[in-house]
Formats: C-alpha cells, structure tokens, sequence
C-alpha cells in the first residue's frame, strides 16, 4: 500500500514535531508555512511558504498531497470546505475546524451537548458587548470568538476605566463588528486537559488528564498525573470523547478545563496536537504528534499508555533579555526540544520534559533545566 | 554563536536517527548517501549522493559542511587523514576510525591496553591463514580485518570441509590478501555492551551497560538492564573510558563484550551509535543520536540517566517472506521506528522499543509489537 502524503498548514513547533514523529513512520510530509523562517521550513524537504486564506495557494498545496492537517486555527473555514467539495481530503474536516476556530460555535456546542461550562453570554459588535460587560458584576473575561491563541484575544476586565479602555479600543479597532464571549470571571481552582485521538474509522483513544498551569494566558507547565479525582478524570474523558465524535474529529483533540469549587467547566478545545500533550513525548509509549498523523494517514492507533510514574514539561518562553541555547554547560536531566524559532518575549522557543516516578522530584528537573537553557543565552 | 552545519558520511538508519535529533537541537545536517534510496536521503533537505572513498566527491562534501561525522565504517581512512590535514573537522578523528574499521588494529589496541579478549591470532593472506587455522583446534571464528557488519565477515569453522571450502572461497576471491583474526572460539555465556559519549574536551558521559542478543551474527534485542554482576560493569565502563580516551574519540564509542565463564572479553568496537544504543532513545533522558550530535558539535553533552526500570529493544528483521509495515491492527505497544528501507531477507528494517518495570513484560511486549509489525506485510 502507498502511504499518503500529508501536507501540514502550517510550520510552527507543532509541524516540527509532527515531522520528527513522521521519521519513524515511512510517512511524506509537505508543510505550508506562514513565513520564510517558521521552525519546520527549514528542516522539511518539501515546504513552501504561501497564505492559508488564499485560495490558490491552498488548492495549489492540496494538489500536491494526499490528505490535509493543520498546525494552527488561521484559516478561511469556507475555503476549507470548498476544497472538500472538490475532493480533497482534510484531517480533521471543515465540521470539526469550524468549531475549533470559533470560541462562539464552541460555546454553542458545549451548551448542545450539556456540558458544564462557565457562565457565558455571547455579544456581537461594540454596542451588545458594552451591554453584556455592564449588566455583569466585574470581573470579566471578554473572549475574541476568533483568531486568539496564547492569551492573546482573552481580556479581564477587573475595574471600569479597564472596561472604557477597552472598548475604546475594541471600537476604534477592526474588531469593532467581531463576535466576543463575556464570562463573569470564575473561581479557578487549577487548569487541566486531556488529549484524545480519533481515527478515521471513529476509533477513539485517551491521553492520562494532565494538569496544566498558566501565566498570562500561556501554558507554562504541564503535569502528569493531575491529581484529579477519579470521578472528574473520568467525567473530563467522557467529555473528550463525546465531543470527538460529534464533531467528527480526526486526529487529536485536546479539551481545557476549569477546576471550580469542585466542578468541571469546560474551557475551549483544539483539533490539533496541544501544547498540553508535548509531554506524550516522553511520558506515553506513542505521542499525540504520532498519533495524529496515524489518524491522518488512515493508520491504526497507537498505545496512549503511560511509561512513567510522573513528569513534568516546562515552556521555554522569550524574556525580555535573555535568549535560548542548547550550550548550556549546566546538568540538563530533561529531554530538551528547542524549535529553531527567533527570539521574541513571550514567543514559545522549546520546552523540557523531565520524567521519572516522584512528581516533587521531576518538576524540580524540569525547572532546573529550563532556566539553565534559558539564563544561559542572555550570557551570551 | 553558529552552530556548526554537521555533515554525515551515510544515510542509514543511524543518519536518519541522527537527522531525528538534530530536529530538536537546532542543528543543521547534511548527508552523503551511499545510495539514491537510503534512508535519510529522503527526509534530510542536504543530501547527496556519492561514494565517501572517492577523493573529489568526500572534499566537496567537507567543503560545505563544518564537521564530519560517519553512520557507517566503509570509508578510505588515508582521505579521511588528507582531508583532516587540509584542515576539515573530522569527529571521531582519523585516529580513532583507523581503529574501528580495522579488526587487527582493534585487536593490537586491547593487547596494548591489557584489555582481556578471546585467543586472538592475526593472519595475512590464504597461506598464513591456513596455517593459524589448522595449529587451533576446531572450531574456531574468522573474521575479516575490515570491511564487515551484521555478522557478515565474520566465519565459525567447525569442522574440516568447512575449512577447505571457506579456504577455497577465500583464494578465489578478492579477499585472498587480505588480513585475518582467527579465535579459537570460546564459551560465550552472553553478551553486553556499553557506550560512552566522549565530548571535544574529553568530558565523558557513560550509558548503562545493556546485554545483547544475536542470532546468526546479527542483534536481534538489546536489554537494560544487562543483570550483570556490578563488577563486571564497572569493568565494562573503565574499559569503554580508557579506550575513549586512548582513541581520542568525539561522539559515541560503543564497545561490545563477550561474557566467558565470568570472564569479561572484549569483542570489538564502534565509533558511531550502534544498534545496541537505540534503546536509549526511550529508556535515557539523552538518547546516543542527540549526544553523539552534541559531542560531534562541541556541545556539552546531555544526562545519560536512565527514566524507567528496564527497556527491550527488538530488531525488526527482513525475513524471506515478510515485509514490515505500520499498518498493524495488533495493539502496539512499543515505540516503533521504522526506517523507510526496502525490503530484503535479513535487512534491519526498523526496531521496537517497550519500556516499563519489568524486564519481562518489556521483552514480551517488545516481541509482541515486532512481530505484530512484520507479520502484518506478509498479509499484504
């Protein structure tokens, strides 16, 4: 049998990743990047950069390749769907995407299925935003329906010059006429997610819930186990699982959540391989990076099941004065995974992932070995 | 600083799992394949093709690479010496290569080291070999100076038409001058090795030893731990750190051992990573690939520690009749690699690797995934 080529939309660390899975495989891989220095152009032999958005260049990257995945959430859902009707296969499809790109149809489909979700109040435009902030206590949190990542597009409003501010802003802006989410800010206990992976057969397999912590909006840390209780892990599975199959997910999709006061609200999913699942690297007998591309490529899934006891994966992120290298003269206990990214704050440039049995004990190494990386640049 | 661009001299599977290393270190490879369907030749954007023992193809390859490192040993060591003298990065060195691809040089090291190794008598050309054969008892092994791998090279003569034959074969053929060890052979109870990654400034870094398992010549599993007396792998390790240093070694030597009535006998060695390491990518927090690279480019080298209790590796072996394919719908449940080789009887077309607690349950699993793997082909 031939194997597919696949072509990944998109180059970032995620492409990256999903390409060093793809050498273990015998599988071809083709990327379109955003950009002339994204991560997985220079090191895929096949790569072209081009906009997702327009529609030559999607159809043209589409011809050269078997089936479709993506890397990142900016792209025109209504060119993706034309390009099914003319035959070409995307993994996951324009039913999945549209959802995943849009926090609104998200929220709806949560409220569909019955799930547990913070409170939410849809507004479009400036005039209903104002309306849907002012009629809530303060704080909130005021969500681009689209287009955010990383923080990025997410708002808390804590006082009203913040609110003014903000709606001057937005009014003066090109989200004037954007749809946003307005969350009365919850209680958040901790953050977690799980991972699942769907086949094109509807074989579903399951990722072990990790812990997830943030600053700022950003992932900075991942844990495994998440120290759940049993009954929430499972409830968070169940969840995963239904939604996989009623957006008719292939490949991965990664689910967040809030712990609060003991209840489990779902926060938004990802139909991609997530920054919550780099530590399947190390901690489970096959990746989310592997497994995604098994599913894309029509091939069975592999074992989700744990190898170690616990681990631990920390988020190399850009500061203000320091950089990122390999050179660090410091132990590095920690499997270390730099993405060949330009220094930016705040910008992800690699993450650790240190494993072992005792929890204490691999977050303390996977610290050590993400400071000694990232101090060890700004020396230079 | 640059990172320097790292040429490989082949594009095996060792290249290839180079090349899947270098994707999170940042690090530029380029690959000089032997032929148009190796393995890394695919994936890796610089790669060639030519013959490593030919002088203008070799130079052109070091010109446009900062060092050289080898995936395989049929290389012309007088033009790896040339090219080091024009001032072209050779890591290992001249040095320690005109050792490795040499099995008498091997032997006269160890008898200069006081490292113990099975009765060993060098013999050059068809008469001197009869006679070293015929004052020995039979059996005995023969093996070829330079030139073999996966047993190939390497003759056990049990009794005396098989003498006269293998004495026929050889007069007849090229080999007829060339030179010979001939061992008497010994009582081998098992078999392990060890590898040591030795850095540009000397700092070396040790991995656990591992016991090997061979059939007809060539490694079919590799296990960690090796269950050795602790004396006999410390033995192990100094041995591996006395001839890294003595060869001046840069990168991995693997060292392979015989196990004789408690007796510890070396066999021989390599200056690259070896079949034996592989279980390294999943069972240490470094794998050989990522510290051979670092050693190779002058980067401090990475922990050696292992992150589970044991781990087995099973060598995915091209069989008569049995191709090998990803396509398993057996559960898997070990890391697979595949190298994306044509099949051929007897060819390594990938491995398997189980990690876990218990050496039992890793070698079932291990052997259940292989085979899970290569039966499934056949069925095609």
């Amino acid at each position: 049998m031939k194997r597919p080529v696949i072509g990944i939309v998109g180059a970032g660390q995620l492409a990256l990743m999903m390409f060093e899975a793809s050498l273990r495989m015998d599988l071809d891989i083709h990327v379109l990047a955003t950009n002339a220095d994204d991560p997985a152009l220079r090191v895929v032999p096949c790569g072209r950069v081009g906009d997702p958005r327009d529609a030559s260049v999607l159809r043209a990257f589409a011809e050269g390749v078997d089936v479709i995945t993506f890397d990142h959430e900016l792209i025109d859902i209504d060119l993706v769907r034309a390009l099914e009707r003319e035959g070409h296969l995307m993994r996951p499809g324009s039913q999945a995407l549209s959802v995943a790109v849009d926090k609104r149809r998200q929220h709806m489909v949560f409220a569909e299925l019955g799930i547990e979700q913070p409170p939410t109040y849809v507004a479009a435009g400036v005039d209903a935003l104002r309306s849907a902030i002012t009629s809530h206590a303060l704080p909130v949190v005021v969500k681009h329906a689209s287009g955010g990542y990383d923080g990025r597009g997410v708002h808390v409003i804590d006082h009203h010059e913040q609110l003014e501010q903000f709606l001057d802003a937005i009014s003066s802006g090109s989200a004037a006429e954007c749809a946003f989410l307005v969350q009365p800010k919850v209680q958040i206990d901790f953050e977690v997610a799980v991972q699942v992976v769907r086949s094109v057969h509807g074989e579903i397999v399951t990722y072990p819930v990790v812990r997830t912590l943030q600053e700022d909006g950003i992932c900075t840390m991942v844990l495994f186990p998440a120290a759940l209780p049993d009954e929430l892990c499972a409830r968070a599975t169940t969840t995963a699982h239904r939604l996989a199959e009623h957006l008719d997910v292939v490949g991965v999709l990664a689910v967040e959540f809030f712990i609060s006061d003991g209840q489990l609200l779902v926060n938004e999913i990802a139909v991609r391989p997530h920054n919550s699942g780099h530590i399947t690297i190390e901690a489970n007998i096959t990746s989310q990076f592997e497994n995604h591309l098994r599913a894309v490529a029509g091939l069975p899934l592999g074992s989700t099941a744990a190898v170690v006891g616990a681990a631990s994966m920390v988020n190399i992120i850009g500061a203000e004065s320091a950089d990122v290298t390999a050179i660090s003269t410091s132990p590095i206990e920690a499997a270390v995974h730099l993405y060949g990214k330009s220094h930016r704050p705040g910008r992800k440039l690699g993450h650790v992932t240190a494993v072992g049995e005792s929890i204490d004990e691999v977050i303390s190494r996977a610290h050590r070995a993400a400071s000694a990386l990232a101090y060890q640049g700004a020396a230079q």
